[in-house]
This record gives structure tokens, C-alpha cells and sequence, in this order.
């Protein structure tokens, strides 16, 4: 048995039975597809990923990048792959057909291209990134950026990066010091280092184009003097590209991901690195934030995909080792999946895995109607995917890394060994946690920013949405006492949020936000939970005998977290609501 | 600054105020020694840990041995690390005077060699299982075996091992299928495969010898028929070394513990493989269980010295690393240990790793009692240390895990970095939740033996215990909502135990142990908060100004511990009670 990277059942399933694809075809934008071109776009994704990308991924993990003291020499193996995300469309899928893209809804790319995550995530994510860097442009660059740096984006000639990382700014952009000189042509030229630039330079295409940030001289401090600059490796003068200056200072030996190199590097060094102004000077980290739930639902499902293909390896491991016996004192070994243990591991891995999809998919199917929807919805759906966003960056990626170490658990010895998948897939994992907004980052900006805009809005919205969920289980017979727990963690949550506002608005900001990350960590158990109620309704109307393995496995799943996780609740409320002050109160020279 | 491994007050603490080793100081087993003796090991191996060990740590990690298809080559740096270990005593420290030790109690010699592990877990270890296979020798070996083979282990010339696990017989070792075929002159020939053998061949020293299971033909299947062997690499005939036909089949790729091999053995392949019988014919399973306890407890300290170390380096990191402005929007950025969230995980792994060492602290001293105290009280602490050992094995190993994930997270982007240690030592600790006894095997030994051992002694020890400590918590001024949520906690664990021994002896073995996995949690979870309200308790009598960091430093960590972790613990009572039965009653095609 090869490893699937995802259940198809479980995909066709969440795409149309529980976010209702279909019903997007029904959106004007989205009115030249229906069920026959997405499924074509998810059979290609698929077989791309299973025949081509999982096959390369051991050897990319192996063998890294190579930096020379001048240059990045990548895995041979990678410009083909790179040419065949480009034809599958993962640069400009999700963008519409005027703007040279297949106008594919969220909700179905994104599933799509978790296949190629899972299968092999460090050579996916030059597309990603791409994707992100040519979407920016589009938004907010002029035409002749658009033709010279975004179209060679597009046609797989070009890739992109975020160059936005220093090396003494990270989570805190406002302390970028690279800086912008205008040249009077219109022009800059930049002069500083960066850091962590993933695919910074590379032998997959035959140039870079940095989205970097930086400040134009004279600009206010803080973030209010960042702006936004096309800065590629190499710039064209006429019709020639020449060498524009940036320089790779060194090569991060990052503990996973190793087929995307992660650089430091300099640029304008020579003083003769010329950048582009993208949008309105200082308004830089404005621009990049409207791309940054991209981003960040991006690393969730890159969270997702690495938990399912760790999942499955465990799943097929476990179904052919035998040690022991269950239930018998002779005879031939079981198979460990007999073991109660191994059944627990991997059940909570099922679980982990399908709620995080599902919370993924909710949230692109969201923003999908944000974008595309009847106008009516389009506020409450924007309120949602801007709501949802840190919790399906950071489930994945948190609960994730449980999941991943589960399936190094279940190999057992083997399972420590660089012989077998689960330890890559578990060392891949481990970035998720911390790029693209660490999970403290996360956590203020769910508790301090997205449940509180709006006077609170954000969250009625889910909680209405929440409420109908529960009541279509009820209705459609799932257990009662499943949905009474959920409504009354639901109630609950809202009401320790009103109580948390009421802190902060009341001068006592500090305990509101005191427990911000465990805030972070109940709602997540809520949404999942959300999912995993909303698939177990969805799943009666499958009552087809085809089905019924399929369907009882998520009933398990499903009955598993919300019995098992709910009840984490009421504790992490308690200790929200506490004055437990103990990490903000001691003296750092107590630790 | 550089990273002590291990903070020395926190020993000294534990040593003398919490686990009292002075008292151990009247048995008359240590009436040589005293607190001068003591210091003067603590000091030895602290030094040895700091000098030599942590400077050779990275080194190892990323030179790891060299198979040539033949032999393996282990680090240049190792023989000599390994002399200063055997100097320092480490192979019988614990044993006494008459059997060529320094008879020093476990309490001392365990958290000494916790400094080692912290150092470099991998180097240390070559001891570690050279003391078990000359322990076992010593207790079951007869002279000619000693006099041959466990004196030069003691002399620092051969080291051991322990060759138990095949390919097929990992957690069930009574699948062991090693034949031993006696020769007529009460030795055997041996023939068969070990996986995962640790120090199996190396430069180290001139020779290895293992302490192999393997069952003697015509002897009953299972567990019945294992016998216990020692059996050389190279054995005396005569006075002279020769080969025994151990061949080494392969190296494992482990993705830590790097400094030593885990190999793949072939014993007997030309026929001339020699074994010797230690103990008796078919009792080889309970010889070695003999020993499992210590390995376990070493397994379990090989946990918090290394989420100890993790914790000091991201401690020392989060002192220097600045990043954003903590209550203020310009100045100098701050240093990132004055942000709430770092604080958070700091904290916690703080919480963790000196609650791991205390708990491991407690558990040998009880070993101490159990061996060397008064004749009463020698069977309530052999009870204890029964009970305690899964708990001491596994709260270090897999929240150690957790603890030293946080480390690297704390490190952020250069956490992911193999230039920053953080990452190296989570890859280390993943072995603990595996090796010895996995976590599953570890929680049915908890809830299936240990806690149901002579109708529950073990745990009405183990509550009267904890009783002690909360009366005298109150009496010493601890919060008394601290100590009401451990006595309540108290409670609701014993009712649960007796609960479902009810379940089990009423012919529901299968719900009884469903949740053993939830069990061992909350266990764990209680016997740390033990120890947390314990060091508090303590903590009051150091009323020293120069003292006064540290104590505040403990209290944070302890209110944080029983404050956050308790409450955790009545939801997983109430799964363990529960019918939830999810993954045993999934179909396996389900998954």
C-alpha cells in the first residue's frame, strides 16, 4: 500500500458535503465551473503529487541545498517539478481569468494543493510563494511591474519571495532598517540585509523577484515608514536582465523544509541594487498584510498536510507491523493496529488531521463568499475568515505537531530512525509553530484584535453559524448529549470573552490578555469542534453501503474530539478568567 | 553566559531540603558518607559535565559514528570522555564498597549523572548501560563470568549492553526467538539477530559485552523460555581475546543520541558465537526486569536533563534576544523574556523540568529506603518506588517533549536552525517516549500492575504520602486553595483507581483499561503537583536574602504547576470513568 498524502473520500466529502463547492458554482465569478473542472483541477493536483512530488521528497530531505560562498545550487530534480506546478496553474489558480489566473475558488485550490504540500512541502512552496509575491504586484504595482516582474511569475520564468525578516526584525516589522534611496528616475536603490528569505536564490528558474520592505529615507519611524519594493535578483535594462546587487550572505541549515533554501541576504552591497516602489510609500506593511491571511491560511494547510501524510505512513506501518498478541496468549503476532494504544494514537490523529482540513476548508470557503459572494454576506463572511484565520494557521500547525510526533510514537524504534518518513515529516512540521506569526503572535492577535472588532461582532457571527450547525445535528440525530456539550462550551466561551473585553476595556489590559495563548487554545478545541459536529451531520446523509466504512470512521473521529476535547474546556476558562499571574509576575531573574 | 545544564541551587534544594539525603546519611549502608562526600560527587560531576561534556555535545551530533560495512568507528573524543566517566565511578557508583563501588545512595548519584546527560546525553549513556550489564552479572553471574567480564567493565576496559529487542520481538519480548544451543561444557552457542543494540560496537573501549536474551532450545514459548546470556564480542579463551562471531549488520540512522551507535547484530553467522548462562535457564525475563526499573529511571532522567538543558539555553536566549517593546511603542527593543507569551513558555518549562527532577529525586530516594532503610519501612517504599517508576519514566520523556518544543519556539526562526542547539536536543528526547518501555507499555504497567499491586497498597502509600505533604504545605502558609485543589485532586484519583479495579475484577478488563493512556496523565499530573507543593513547602524554610530569587522563582513555578495543571485533571477522570470508546471499537478499516 502507498501512502494516499490525503484520503480522497475525506476531500470529495469536505469540498462538496460539508462546504458545498457546488454552491459556489452559483457565484458569477465562479459561473464556467461546477463539479466536473474542480474535480479535473483535484485529480491533477493529486496524481501530480503522488506520482511526482511524494516520490522526490526523501531525496530532497537528504540532499539540501548547496551554497557555494556565492550562489544557491538546488535539487536537479526541482525545475521540472516547478514547471509542472506552473502548468497545473498553483501560481495564479485562485485568481481571476482576467488577471491571467483559472478564477478556481479557495476552498477547492486549497485542498488541491495540500496534496503537493503533503507530498512534498519544501518544493510546493515555491509556488506559494510566487503565488503571493505576483498576487501582490497585481494589487498594487504598476504595469511595467506587472509585465517585467509578475508576467515571468506567471509563465514559470521568474519565482517570488516575502523578503521582510532582519536580522533584528522579526515579529517586530516596525524595526526594519533596510533602507531606500530615491534615485530621481523613480527608482530606489536598497541597501541592508534580510534574513530567512525563503527560495532567495536557487537553480529553479532563471531569476527572483523579492516583495521586500524597507524604509524610504526620511520616513517616520516604526511601522508607519515601511514600504513595499520590487527588488529581484537580477533587473532588466532594456531587454537584458543584469545583476542587481543581492548577494547571499549564507544559507540557513534549517531542520526541515530543506528543499526551499532559507538565506540571508545583503543587499546593494555594491551600492547598484535597484528597487521598485509597490503601492503608496509607507504603506508597505499595509500592502503585505493583505496578503498575510493568504499567507497564514497557506501555513495552516501546509500544517495540515504534513500531519495527514504522517498520519497515513502511521496508518500503513501499523496495519503491517504485528507485535504481541490482543486478546489471545499464542498464536501469530497481531498487527499493532489491534493495540488499544496504537488505535488511540491513531485515532487522535484522524482526528487532529480531518478537523484541521475541515476548519481550512471552512475558512476558504468563507472567504471565498467574501469575495465572491452576494454582496449581503460578503461583511459577515469577511468577519469570519479574518476571525478564523490565526485558529486555522495555528491548530494545524500546534495540534499538528502532536499529531506528527503520534506517528513517530508508532513506529516505535523505527520511528527514531532517518530510515522511515514520520521524523521529516515531524522535523517539517515544527517551522508551522513559528513563520508567518509565531502562536504567542497568533494568540494576541486572535484575543486582542479579531474577537474584538467590531464590538464583538466577529464572534456573534460564529457563534450564530455555531448554533446552526448544532441544531441540524440534533436534528439529523446525532448524539444529544455531543450537541449539549458544544452549545454549552459555546456559551462559555462567549461569555469568558465579553468578560475578557470587559477587562481590557475597564484599564486592565494585562489580564485580559494575560492568558491569551490558552484563550487561543479553547477556541481552537471550539472550532475543531465545530468541524467535527458539522462533518457527523453531513455524514448521515451518506447512507450509501459504499459509504459506510467511510462515514463510521468519521462518526469515531468525531465522537473521539468532541468527548475528549470538549470537556479541556471548562478549565481554560477557569484559568482565563483566574488572576493566575505567575509568568507575568515573576522577576526574570527568577527563571 | 554559559548554559550550567542544570541550575545548581535547584540541586542543592532538592538534595538536602526536599528529599532529605542527609537522613540517608544515618543508614548504615552510607554511614562513610555525609554531605561533604555528596558535594564533593555533585561537584565532580558538575565540573565533568561543563568541561568535557557540553563543549563535545555538537561535535558528536553532527560527526555520528562511521559503519565501514564492518566495524563502526565512534567519535575520536570518546574514549577519553569515557575514562573520566569510569574515573568519576559512574559504572557502581551505587554499588556498595564490597562490590567494587562507592556505595553512594541513588538520590545523589542520580541527579550527579544528570549533569552528565545534559552535557551529552549519547557519551554519558556508554556508562549508564555498562553499570546495568555489570549490575546484572553481579547478581546472577557467577565468579568466573565477574572475574572475565564485569571486572573489566569495572576497570573502564569493556562496556555493556543490553541485547534484547529482534526485529519481530520489540514491546513483546517474548516473541525473542535467539537460540542458545548448549555444547556439553555448560556453555552455549548462540545464533540470531538484536536490533536497536545501543554501544553494540564502537572505538570506545577494546571490547563489548552483551547481556542478550535468547532462548535455549527445546525451552517453553513465550516469556517462559527466555534465558539470560552474556555474550562478547570478543571472548577470553585462555588469556587472549578472540573473536566470538558478533557481527554487525547495520547501523541504525538515528536521528539523535548520536555519540552511540544503535545497531543491528548478527550472533552467530560461522556458527562460533559463545554464550554464558547468567542466572538460571528460562528465568531471563525476570533477571532482566530486575534491572528495569533502574533503566526506566535513567530513561526518565535522561528526559529532564535533557529538557533541562533546552530550558537554560532558551532562558539564557530570551536574556539576550530583544525583539518589539514590551509597554512602550519607542526605545530600545526589549529583550524577549519580558514578553508575556516567552514568559509563558519559560515557565513551563520550568515547571516541567524541575517537577521531572524532583519526582525522579523522590523516586530514588525511595530506592534508597527500599534497599538500605529500616527494615519497616522497606516495603511501603519498594511499593512506592513500583508505582512511581512508569510516572518517573514518562512525565519526563513526553512532557519533556513538549517543554523542549518550547525552547526551540522561544528561539523562533533560529530555533529551526541546526546552528542553535534547541532543535538538537528535542531530536534527543523524542527516544524517551520509545525506548525502555513506550509510553502505552508505561501506562498499562501504571493501571494494570502497579496501582492494583496487593489490592492497592501502593497507592493508599502513595495518598497517605501526599497527605503529609499537604498538611504540612498548610501549616507552612501555601495558599490554601492550592491545597485544597490537591487534596480534592487527592481524592478523585483514588476513588477513579478503585473504580475501575471494580471494572476490571467485575469482567470489564477491556473498560477498565481503555483510557490507561488518560490514566497516566493524570497521574503523572498529580504526583507532579506532589512535588510542586512539596518544594514549596520547603521553599518557606529558606528565608536567606541570597536565597530570595531562587525561592520566588520556585513559588512562581509551583502556584503556575498546581494553578494550571490540576484543574486538567477532573475532565480526564470523568474520559477514564467514561464509555467513550471510540478507538477500541473503530473498525481497523476505518482508520
Amino acid at each position: 500500500m502507498t501512502n494516499p498524502l490525503i484520503d480522497d473520500r475525506l476531500v470529495d466529502f469536505l469540498v462538496y458535503d460539508v462546504h458545498d463547492a457546488e454552491g459556489l458554482a452559483r457565484f458569477p465569478e465562479f459561473e464556467s465551473h461546477g463539479r466536473d473542472t474542480f474535480d479535473l483541477f483535484l485529480a491533477s493536483a493529486r496524481r501530480l503529487a503522488r506520482e511526482r512530488f511524494f516520490p522526490t521528497y526523501r531525496a530532497m530531505d537528504t540532499e539540501p541545498p548547496i551554497f557555494d560562498g556565492k550562489r544557491i545550487t538546488t535539487h536537479p530534480e526541482l525545475p521540472g517539478l516547478y514547471r509542472a506546478l506552473v502548468e497545473l496553474g498553483c501560481v495564479t489558480a485562485t485568481r481571476p481569468v482576467e488577471s491571467d489566473g483559472q478564477g478556481l475558488p479557495r476552498l477547492i485550490y486549497s485542498i488541491g494543493s495540500a496534496y503537493l504540500m503533503a507530498g512534498n512541502l519544501g518544493a510546493y512552496c515555491y509556488a506559494g510563494l510566487t503565488a503571493g509575491a505576483a498576487h501582490l504586484i497585481e494589487a498594487f504595482g504598476t504595469e511595467e511591474l506587472d509585465r517585467l516582474y509578475r508576467q515571468p511569475m506567471i509563465e514559470g520564468r521568474f519565482t517570488g519571495t516575502m523578503a521582510l525578516t532582519e536580522p533584528q526584525a522579526g515579529s517586530s516589522l516596525g524595526d526594519v532598517t533596510t533602507r531606500a534611496t530615491p534615485v530621481g528616475d523613480g527608482t530606489y536603490r536598497i541597501r541592508g540585509s534580510k534574513i530567512f528569505i525563503s527560495g532567495g536564490d536557487h537553480t529553479v528558474t532563471e531569476n527572483v523577484v523579492h516583495l521586500l520592505l524597507a524604509r524610504i529615507e526620511g520616513a517616520p519611524s516604526g511601522t508607519r515608514g515601511i514600504s513595499l519594493f520590487v527588488v529581484p535578483n537580477r533587473r532588466y535594462e532594456g531587454d537584458a536582465l543584469v545583476d542587481n546587487d543581492v548577494t547571499v550572505a549564507g544559507m540557513i541549515h534549517k531542520i526541515g523544509w530543506k528543499a526551499l533554501p532559507s538565506l540571508a541576504l545583503e543587499f546593494g552591497d555594491s551600492g547598484d541594487c535597484h528597487g521598485f516602489l509597490v503601492g503608496e510609500a509607507n504603506q508597505g506593511l499595509k500592502h503585505m498584510f493583505q496578503m498575510m491571511n493568504d499567507a497564514r491560511l497557506m501555513v495552516g494547510m501546509n500544517g495540515a498536510a504534513t500531519a495527514s501524510v504522517a498520519y497515513h505512513e502511521a496508518r500503513l506501518y501499523a496495519q503491517v507491523r504485528t507485535q504481541g498478541r490482543r486478546g489471545r496468549s499464542d498464536g501469530p503476532a497481531s498487527p499493532i493496529i489491534e493495540h488499544p494504544d496504537v488505535r488511540r494514537m491513531l485515532l487522535r490523529q484522524k482526528a487532529i488531521v480531518e478537523g484541521a482540513f475541515s476548519l481550512l476548508a471552512e475558512t476558504a470557503r468563507r472567504a471565498d463568499d467574501a469575495e465572491f459572494g452576494p454582496e449581503a454576506e460578503r461583511d459577515s463572511a469577511r468577519l469570519l475568515v479574518d476571525l478564523l484565520t490565526p485558529l486555522a494557521k495555528t491548530f494545524p500547525a500546534e495540534w499538528g505537531f502532536e499529531s506528527n510526533a503520534l506517528a513517530v510514537q508508532i513506529h516505535g524504534g523505527y520511528g527514531y530512525s532517518s530510515e522511515y518518513l514520520p521524523e521529516a515529516f515531524m522535523r517539517d512540521q515544527k517551522l508551522n509553530t513559528i513563520h508567518e506569526g509565531t502562536t504567542g503572535i497568533q494568540a494576541l492577535d486572535l484575543l486582542g484584535r479579531k474577537v474584538m472588532a467590531q464590538g464583538g461582532r466577529a464572534l456573534q457571527v460564529l457563534g450564530a453559524e455555531m448554533g446552526k450547525t448544532s441544531a441540524r445535528a440534533r436534528k439529523a440525530g446525532i448524539d444529544a448529549n455531543d450537541c449539549d456539550a458544544f452549545d454549552v462550551a459555546v456559551q462559555s466561551v462567549g461569555a469568558l470573552t465579553l468578560e475578557l473585553a470587559k477587562r481590557g476595556t475597564s484599564g486592565d489590559p494585562d489580564g485580559m490578555m494575560a492568558h491569551a495563548t490558552d484563550y487561543l487554545s479553547l477556541v481552537a478545541i471550539l472550532v475543531t469542534s465545530w468541524q467535527w459536529l458539522k462533518m457527523r451531520e453531513r455524514a448521515t446523509l451518506r447512507t450509501g453501503e459504499a459509504d459506510a466504512t467511510f462515514v463510521s470512521g468519521l462518526h469515531a473521529a468525531g465522537r473521539y474530539w468532541l468527548r475528549t476535547e470538549l470537556p479541556k474546556i471548562p478549565a481554560l476558562v477557569e484559568l482565563c478568567r483566574s488572576s493566575e499571574d505567575s509568568y507575568l509576575t515573576i522577576d526574570a531573574a527568577s527563571f
